[in-house]
């Protein structure tokens, strides 16, 4: 970056544009030569080595491995589960050529791995001694959408985590879904400091070829909500298709009980539109990849005395991720709007009458208030800003989704919320999906899940019949 | 697995049927239903995870940074550098078709990522301040060759680290050689036990774009020479066709200069090759995802007590990676040769009779002897015995390289080396091509490298004139 460029458009105004300047100008990532797909530059690329770590531990403590599957899937074994295959023909990009021979079959690049993967699970799974088979796959996935493109949130390729597991009984496959339901939620709120509604979600909305889905549904500053990471109970469906099965204690064959789930890169963006300001990012503690930068301030006579203690503090500030910025050819002030566009959480600032006065001055990302701070307790005051503000962080997206959380007890109301203030509305439903369908054209809204945390509920917010299930209406990505 | 089977052939015998028998029946990986690419089963993923990690590190030590670049790169792009493209598309998987629609433009699926990664590059650098460059990708590549392929050594797809830099100099870009081919070297010999000799590839060998290429020569034990990481000096090549351009402090026009460099999944292949036995792999313990497994010896009758202590020695041995076997459904017997198979470095044999005895049985899986232990001296034991064991493994993989390596005087005794002994054949070269070509078309052998580490040289091997140089010949994968 040789010339620097703030944000030009404030968040309030147009958070669309707003939301794409951020990731441009603040080197998160950037747009590539292929329509729809991102390049992930070193800041959104430590971000996500930092999700992946702490999920991957956290996967490996329940006894899921990982692998490594083709990238490319054969024609044939993708049409193998009908509601699968149609769920991602439309999008799906075909290797037809290679070199400069035709190929007989054409070759899907990977929309996602189960049909793949399970065509080995068949070969492997013979007996009920090989089960449980808990794998996953870190890697990207591509799904040729149409829509307009929009970074992290809605592109062609993008990074996540699939896990495929089988296990011998139903009761084993759906104690699963609380084990990863909870590391996903863990994920989001305590590192990405977002909060989400968990849910199921409805038979229209569910992913194809699964029995069951759940979600973590966050929301965005423009009223609209996204899923995130989610669960599927596939149940029998692909072991049936795939012939997964196995002979049982007694010697009787049964196919085994399925799940598939998934957190991907949206995760950053959400984290970037929910989190960033007028000034650029802002990143919480646990997932920034520089979580403290050290700015000297000097002039050519100052120069090695305050870099000397610049270094020394850095050294001494073991347990945090931390950066001293000593180059000479940018001023103090260009660092500040830099480190401030690129989100770092606490930036300290040490010049010479800081040296003389044996402190620094310590600088918070979320409410850029300068402390002063002596020297001699800095290392426990950078852990405790830190961890106040991942706190602070959480607490102010979890109030911004508390207030755009309303209720509606008839359509209209639903209709009025929706149209006029955005988030999320909830409602009785009757489970049928000609209600569902109606909503959805009169109001633009969707059903987004069925949030696992149930309240009393009265009647059908739009045919007026007895409620079966509270619901989470919103308009959606 | 619910059946067992042993390797049915013996290493000596029939090398190439040994190497598929060992990787398919140790669970190491597995055909795919898509020809010529490998499924990573979680032994050989976890051995890839722990040569990233290492590598990874080494990495982040000398500033190089990881991203991720989109797996799609438009036909023009990888027409870019003459070369290059000249190089690789014969290999080239094309993507026509995303749903219905067929592309105006073919995307190729990344054989390499040089054409993508500089055309960002060449929007990012614009100032010497913005140099040095220095990016890396952990990935997977497609070369749809259609030689036979061989599970690791030569897949169509192949996970790998593309490490890409762009810098301001000529002497920092040759500088970064070093350090890169150091890492390589470590991870090789310390971690994989694996010896290999480092030289610069000829004009003819060199990588499509390249100025000039380095690599570590591996030896398999059919006396096939094989190439392992390699590390590309691209000069300007890629910059002037891509115009990775800057101003430098004097504000003048300087092209960048450029290294691109890689480790693949090969390493894995070649450490099964060098190191495995008739009863399956042997894994170095620094690479081993488990280093140690406990097998229990009971009945019914003492089932309890020895799983209670089998327990605690395990929880004992913090520093290691290590795993109770405690299945009750297979024998002591079976477990044995199932871990033989998986080549994990050490297994303790603990029963009834041990735990009275106060010790266990500790049995190295490079010399398979069985070895009485104090349970009190454990730990200090199991330490010592696993770096004993890499060194040893190291060691005899070294000494079969230097055995093989030989020297030839002349045309005849090299021709008469290379059909009957194989290995390295080391010989004065005159560097002109067409000696190289005559002695690849005669004998089979190509010039592997031109190793770092010179020797007094005499005459050319072929034409007899003053050698320039001193290469290795050998047959090669």
């Amino acid at each position: 970056m040789s010339k620097q460029e703030g944000i030009a458009i404030k968040k309030s105004e147009n958070f669309d544009e707003w939301y794409v300047q951020v990731i441009l100008k603040s080197g998160l990532a950037d747009y590539s030569a292929v329509s729809g797909c991102l390049v992930y530059r070193p800041l959104s690329y430590g971000i996500w080595e930092i999700i992946q770590k702490v999920a991957d531990e956290e996967f490996k403590k329940i006894g899921v491995k990982n692998v490594y599957f083709p990238l490319l899937i054969p024609e044939r074994l993708l049409k193998k589960e009908a509601e699968h295959v149609e769920g991602f023909t439309p999008e799906v990009a075909w290797v037809t050529q290679t070199g400069d021979t035709k190929l007989d079959e054409r070759l899907a690049i990977r929309p996602t791995s189960e049909t793949i993967m399970y065509d080995s699970y068949s070969k492997w799974i013979r007996s009920w001694r090989d089960l449980p088979v808990r794998l996953n796959q870190w890697n990207s996935v591509l799904r040729w959408e149409f829509k307009h493109p929009v970074p992290f949130l809605r592109t062609r390729e993008f990074l996540w985590n699939e896990g495929h597991t089988a296990f011998a009984t139903r009761e084993e496959a759906e104690k699963e879904k609380k084990e990863i339901l909870d590391i996903y939620q863990r994920i989001t709120q305590e590192f990405l400091a977002l909060p989400g509604i968990v849910g199921k979600k409805t038979e229209k909305e569910k992913f194809a070829g699964a029995i069951e889905s759940y979600s973590i549904e966050h929301l965005l500053p423009d009223g609209k909500a996204i899923q995130g990471p989610d669960f599927h109970y596939d149940g029998q469906n692909f072991a049936k298709a795939f012939d997964i099965s196995f002979l049982d204690k007694n010697g009787k064959k049964q196919y085994a009980w399925q799940n598939t789930w998934a957190i991907t890169t949206r995760e950053i963006g959400v984290m970037v539109a929910v989190h960033g300001d007028d000034k650029g990012l802002v990143l919480p503690p646990k997932v920034a990849p520089t979580q403290v930068v050290i700015v000297p301030i000097f002039d050519d006579k100052t120069k090695a005395s305050v870099l000397k203690v610049a270094k020394k503090i850095k050294d001494s500030l073991k347990d945090v991720r931390i950066m001293l910025d000593d180059r000479d050819y940018y001023t103090p002030g260009w660092k500040f709007n830099e480190w401030e566009l690129k989100g770092v959480p606490i930036r300290i600032e040490i010049g010479p009458r800081d040296i003389k006065g044996k402190k620094v001055v310590l600088v918070r990302r979320d409410d850029l208030k300068k402390r002063a701070v002596p020297i001699k307790k800095l290392e426990k005051e950078v852990l405790k800003e830190l961890e106040d503000m991942q706190k602070s962080m959480l607490k102010k997206a979890s109030d911004f989704l508390e207030a755009n959380t309303r209720t509606a007890n008839d359509f209209a109301e639903l209709k009025s919320i929706i149209g006029k203030k955005g988030g999320f509305v909830q409602a009785g439903w009757c489970t049928k999906r000609k209600c569902e369908d109606k909503i959805k054209e009169l109001t633009g809204a969707k059903i987004t899940n069925m949030p696992l945390k149930q309240k009393p509920m009265g009647k059908c917010v739009y045919c007026g019949e007895k409620a079966e299930v509270i619901v989470n209406f919103a308009k959606s990505y």
